[in-house]
């Protein structure tokens, strides 16, 4: 008997936007699997906590050490592709055990996610099952209670790494926009919003959906810091029916 | 002592994919209103069925009737805005009287959702609180298995009404898609994804994550028909890493 690979969205960060099928599905796992960094507590693991049965088997893969090498060079795609394999291998070998294998993820689990590397590799030999969560971005947008975008509006999301005239060019063709992994770039975007005049309605958010949120109009920030997860909203929007 | 207007967000159509908290927040309301045309039931009402307290107050907002109307016409827009002001209207008086009023929302609520038009009215002038949901795309993409975009990709969503040469432009340009409203229009969205090349890995979905879901490659669809709702996914991942 095969077993079953679930890959769960657990929303997020606030533990309630965790859906119904989430928590269920994380109650009935035979084997809890979590993505980390070394040395750092994982945000889905934390997220899951309450859902997740006391002594069940949990197994979290740890990011190969990558501090040292560029992010868009050979060896970095080379270790993070072997660390993907070696993660599948050990999952297929609790499949082929007939386990319930859940694979936590922040967010929606198909939408800029690890887990896709191990879809990718296990979902056409296995079993297979994806609970949809509540992305970042939707978490953000409802905890500023800022409406993103309506009727035929074109929305993009847009990675703050895209150089600085392709990221003016994209926004001045969009509706409505996030702007997502800010961290060092946060200077550049400020500076590419006011250009296409749209920093006043620009929304900077950092977890947005927890007791830790800042929120706060992109114009009105005093600092160019930003964490890697920050994001910039910029609303489409504005009443008009 | 005012009362409180709360957006919930019902997720995309399986009832399991609502959060916890937007179970808790139904089950707390005094009022739970939904919108629906006439005589048609209402998705967010028929997802949010279980979790709705029996013998709650509950409000069904009747959109106009404008079968008759262009929708891009002016008739069009003031029978909405008046629609609008008044559904803001009766609820204001709800909240004035001290209520907890819950409005359901189809997926998320500030994501191309009606209840953004009550919010702008109301959360100006009574506390408001937001509860994010699993969008209708997020729903398609996990029952289908597809990831859908990673990385540094730039997603977009589009709707189906744009002209022909602005979505051929659009979908060259993004990494990955959605294309959303599709109805009457999905013959211009399969030629036009064909002309750029993307036909191939396109994914048609009807009520993604219900019992009754349609999902197909859009390349093996044998008509043209398609409900409003309808939607198609343009992938933009593959493995890479």
């Amino acid at each position: 008997m095969s077993g079953r690979l679930i890959g769960i969205g657990v929303g997020p960060g606030d533990p309630e936007l965790m859906t119904i099928k989430a928590a269920r599905a994380l109650a009935e796992a035979d084997l809890v699997v979590h993505f980390a960094k070394a040395g750092a507590t994982s945000h889905a693991r934390t997220i899951a906590a309450n859902h997740i049965r006391a002594g069940v088997e949990e197994l979290p893969l740890l990011y190969p050490l990558t501090t040292e090498v560029p992010r868009d060079g050979i060896v970095y795609r080379d270790a993070l592709r072997e660390f993907y394999d070696t993660a599948a291998a050990t999952l297929a070998a609790q499949l082929d055990a007939g386990r319930a294998v859940a694979v936590i993820c922040e967010g929606d689990p198909m939408f800029y996610g690890s887990y896709m590397h191990l879809h990718v590799r296990l979902a056409p030999r296995y079993p297979t099952q994806v609970i949809a969560g509540v992305t970042g971005m939707s978490g953000c947008w409802s905890a500023v209670g800022a409406p993103i975008a309506q009727g035929d509006d074109v929305f993009m999301v847009l990675p703050a790494t895209l150089p600085e005239p392709e990221l003016e060019r994209r926004l001045k063709d969009a509706d409505a926009a996030v702007v997502m992994k800010l961290g060092r770039h946060l200077p550049k975007i400020r500076r590419t919003l006011a250009r296409v005049g749209r920093l006043e309605r620009a929304i900077y958010v950092e977890r947005g959906s927890t007791a830790a949120a800042v929120m706060m109009r992109l114009a009105d920030k005093p600092d160019d810091a930003a964490p890697y997860f920050a994001i910039v909203l910029v609303p489409g929007w504005e009443e008009r029916a």
